[in-house]
């Protein structure tokens, strides 16, 4: 299956954010058709955002695939000011930002605090390389060890993970191209051309400053308007929330319908331990994806558990859970009546209560100033740290994380 | 459930195509609200599609908004130019734009030539809308007049289906904007900013004859650039191929896996006739979407049917059917000679052969002249076809069908 | 010439901002027709800032009509919202906002400077329509007070004058759009959709506080990349200086070339009361273009006076002087020694060193709070400032005025 | 002044069309700030386009970066294809391309037919290259030959000139870009992707067949839209009128306001071969742009020619001529009766009655077939003329020229 790897002609793939796509080599093509990638295709990117944004189904796919076109970009610039980059290091690192999301299962938020509890999608990453590398006969060696941060030039390691690396340049690029929320619009085009390597590490010239700044700023906008919007935050708790009974339900023997994948993680619990030791279970992993959970959801509005059946009618029927966003940590008071009121109205004992019932935080950080920070090459040659070449004080507030307190409750208890 | 539909702020929805859409009122709200409605979420537009532009993931649920919306910006054109049309016809032709899809099921063309076969997505429409009509007390009774071509002022029904309607400005911008083929780019605020109302038909001003040119190019264009590319056309035969298989093994009476609602039309033939007259049918195909047909496939790949788990996993590796287009019918020497390699190389008997070799036709037709041409009004009063007033002499062949013969086959082969 | 001002059918202009700009009535476009509003197409709307901007040629025609667009947008939504604007008024408000720059020359800032100085240009944009008003015959009283500041409706003048008018809404679109910069994109039709009034003034629903934030941040990074850049601010300084020489050497009763119109501003100091006293000054002042000013410059290239001959080359040939820019004064024996190397190399006397050696500073103040801040509709139903209703505490350093210091001399000093 | 040409860091120049225009090396930027192309940011591409399209302001200057950067992406795919390009080579093609329009005086067309009647402006380019040529001390050398299309690689020469080269597709893309005429919107990108070279010419990937489609149209509808535009031509056509009859005043020895450089033009006739013997007209050339027409033009609307100025006011008040465009000759009886009135109503003589009434004829010609027609390389390796290769056999009509009647006469006769 894995021969030659020479591309007869350069394969171009249509993309609306950036035009085209190349795919810089054979290898890096191979990969991208193998199973594993191609599985991602029926994962989306936002989960359950296009329940607010219609147009928000663009998949961890098309995602990767454009993280990697800007990788292939900002190589070109650094090269272009004098950086020596190999081609075997130009591969590997297009490599390693191609399947930094490889181990995305669907509606991964949900699905770890849930079905795959314990595991997280770094850990499954970092295992479907190895066996990638496996299969592909150690070629993926520089590719892992630029991912892991362990490559000798450091910088690589940054664009594919860092405060300004390709990773969430796409996904701002991205997610604000489909939500049609254009406060994410960044000018990715002149942040890469702005960037260089000093010392070892990715440095941003002073003149790119502004677009630096614009890109935290849109960074921290979407949070609030897409990531963790009222609504959207109200659809991923309900999913949460319906796959814990399904779990609940399966642990206490009860039948339910599932694809053999997801029935694989609904019905045994499986530890990080069990999940690295096995095949069985990354095997079961790698055909899940959003229509296994969705087909199922669709079945257990029917089933006979009133938890279960109601969680699943409310998400198909998109009648979320009413979300209350607060700065200050909702009253005790207020909870105990909704509380009461969801032991009035609903078939559900005192443990049930929080399948309708609960609180929980979000948290926003715009900017995380000190070890991996954005770096500025003044035009004097030294650098500095954004926060400080900023002529905007406020990137101090902007360094400063958020915490919200949320409240949700069943909207049929009002 | 259906209460007052005062709406008490107007509702506006994100869409990266035109901006935002604004839901006119309260009952149109409602109807987006239903679940038939709220099901289009999980039913792409464009099928298969996305296999080839990953970025052709929106939905029937978007689509039909955004019909919608050009729907309001033609009737506030209409009447700016002097043209009465009542609030309540207003609301009834945005009702009828709006659940002019409503009978789609999942990956239609596929599905109506196999499992809902003899069954069209226009019956099904109108079946919904009917049922709808009776849930909102004969509140639809206008829609359904315009959207059938009953109502007494034809131009509204033009709108909704005609050669210059609503459905295809929205599916040609939506599809080119999703898909990032440039090509099909139209010029739709002009186009809608030049249409009028002359005999009770509707024309198109004279100054907008270039635009109405360049739609119609536009249309031809993503007819050979998307909706019969070469790859997608390989995918949803694919599809076809699949579902025509697993309802061969259902029929013969083996256990496949299946959402109920999918076990629903694979199990038992339907015919148009049952499905009409007994609400089990409808009830099971509103619960279908494109979830349960890929969760299908998906465990399809392992069942112990030869056919079938070839099919399914060429699909989801997306190792398509070689396809060939062809101006004329291939040769049969040609047919014959692939035919006998799959008869030496797949344990397949001459009656299964075609699962993998077989040939259809594709037809492309920009424009037709003749009863529901496009008219335009020119600067002396008169109204002319499109086809005459441009002097562009190719519209004869753009009115000419073009016709091309495809032919398929399982890459392995050669 | 003012007849009846009935628009047989409505006109509308190609905008590459908006798609299409529509007139909304007869007595706009007669406004519009008028030479007074034509010669704006004459006068670009960013001076200078092309030379490093190539696009930014877009005039001061294009922006009023833009602006006016959005206030149409505006008015519709606050209609729709329930405030009763009657059609008198909106006429009014359209009319206010497209003449609320009538009364800029070319190069406004360069001119009020040197030519004109004394007179602003808000001062003949008052004079222009009371002209106006008399030749329409007092139809234009209400858009008077309007843009004045007296009509009852306060918050038609705030669309008007404001922190969130259409006029900022407009250039930031639209300077945006022209120079490439992408970090002006603002999302207007997001901001426009969430305006209201409340207690007579404008708000904005709190939904649209992270677009406002937006709005606000990207003022401030246009200011820093587009209207304070330093080879803008260059070349503006520099024109202000031809201008000045120019006149000083036409006050020693030198004989340049010049057009009639500039002229008689060149020739003879106008204050501001002969301006308003005596029309012989508006006539000239409306037959003032940036062509006026550019063929001048070039003949001066060539005249005998070192100092202006050399001026006019450094623009011409984008010669621009070196500018620094320093967040502290600049030290003085830097200036002393750069006024030292221009004694020495240049044939100019201690009064005439400051063509060629010269400091001044910069200001970029992005919100102000207090009387006029933009005023938020949380949804408890009060008001808040936005410095307060966002959870972003940078608010407090956006309100904070940014003061630069620029050092300014001839590349050739060195 | 012309030194080393090293870069020391890579120019890049902000382009709303493609985002960034990178400077490929020293010696092109050397070119770029040579006065003879700084001239070109003030002379507009489209002339007096702006009066119908009032965005289209956009310079030969940027038309010809832009065009530049579109040769270094066609380089680049060249290059990734297998062939062979020198970097002397791409340096000199890229030179060929920004030079190929330096010899564009301002408003070019009525220019031509006037005060430099009988030298076009692809021999002032030559003349122009030539002497840039000495002054870089015959570094332009092969930038002429290809140029010329005397280069042994032809391939270059056609993608400076050709159906299908930079400067065409630059400016579809830019005109359309600035008027906002979006049906000039062409996939520039995907075109040059597209291209290859066979047997030394340049063709077009198969599979790029429905671009190449595209583009051809575009151009089409582009020529009746903007450039043949009816308001477009009229204000073309007033533009030659007034200069020709401002030459006809200056040869009778009539004193008219001009700058330097246009009364150098106006005032004596200079035959071609003049104007390349003696340095002093190609000098007096170059210092003429946009602004010394309009500003001369703004001076004569004062003059005492009833025919000059009435001409000149008709232009500056956008009260251009009155155009019917028909597929017939206008009849005879209709200008006899036209002049009639002009005799009538205008204190002019026979001779000078063609000021106000006369007629022309425009011509559009989408695509010509023949020698250096479009080569699509077929998928069997074939070359084929599009016109064959498309299954649109609407080619045909787009290869014929179309040709129609203009009578252009002024509003005051009705």
């Amino acid at each position: 299956m894995h021969r030659g790897y020479q591309l007869k002609k350069k394969k171009i793939i249509n993309d609306p954010v950036y035009g085209f796509i190349s795919i810089p080599d054979g290898l890096v093509f191979s990969l991208i058709e193998h199973p594993w990638f191609q599985r991602l295709r029926y994962i989306k990117q936002l989960g359950m955002t296009h329940l607010v944004y219609p147009g928000a189904l663009h998949t961890r796919f098309h995602h990767a695939l454009g993280a990697m076109h800007l990788m292939c970009l900002a190589i070109d610039t650094l090269r272009n000011k004098g950086h020596e980059i190999s081609e075997e290091e130009e591969q590997a690192v297009a490599i390693a930002i191609l399947l930094h999301d490889i181990g995305h299962g669907p509606f991964s938020h949900a699905l770890e605090e849930t079905i795959v509890k314990g595991i997280s999608h770094e850990d499954i990453s970092t295992l479907l390389m190895t066996k990638l590398n496996q299969q592909y006969e150690g070629k993926l060696e520089t590719a892992i060890s630029i991912f892991e941060g362990t490559y000798h030039k450091g910088f690589l390691h940054e664009l594919v993970s860092g405060q300004l690396d390709m990773d969430r340049m796409d996904y701002l690029n991205r997610d604000s191209f489909f939500t049609g929320v254009s406060e994410g619009v960044i000018s990715f085009d002149r942040i890469i051309k702005m960037l260089d390597v000093v010392n070892g590490h990715i440095a941003v010239e002073e003149k790119g400053i502004y677009s630096i700044e614009k890109f935290i700023i849109a960074r921290r906008l979407m949070y609030w308007q897409v990531y963790l919007h009222k609504t959207v935050v109200s659809a991923e708790l309900l999913l949460a929330k319906i796959l814990k009974r399904a779990r609940q339900l399966s642990l206490e023997k009860k039948a339910l319908f599932a694809t053999p994948a997801l029935g694989h993680f609904l019905n045994d619990p499986v530890t990080k331990h069990d999940f690295m030791a096995s095949d069985v279970h990354i095997n079961a992993f790698v055909n899940l994806d959003d229509s296994d959970i969705m087909a199922a959801i669709k079945v257990w509005e029917n089933c006979d558990d009133f938890i279960l059946s109601t969680l699943c009618k409310m998400l198909m029927q998109r009648n979320l859970y009413h979300v209350e966003i607060t700065i200050d940590a909702p009253e005790g008071k207020f909870i105990d009546q909704l509380n009461k009121r969801a032991r009035q109205q609903l078939p559900v004992n005192d443990e049930q209560l929080d399948y309708f019932v609960f609180t929980d935080t979000i948290r926003n950080s715009a900017y995380r100033p000190g070890e991996d920070s954005i770096h500025i090459l003044m035009k004097n040659g030294k650098l500095q740290d954004i926060a400080q070449a900023s002529d905007n004080s406020n990137f101090n507030s902007l360094s400063r994380t958020v915490k919200k307190y949320i409240t949700c409750y069943s909207k049929s208890l009002f």
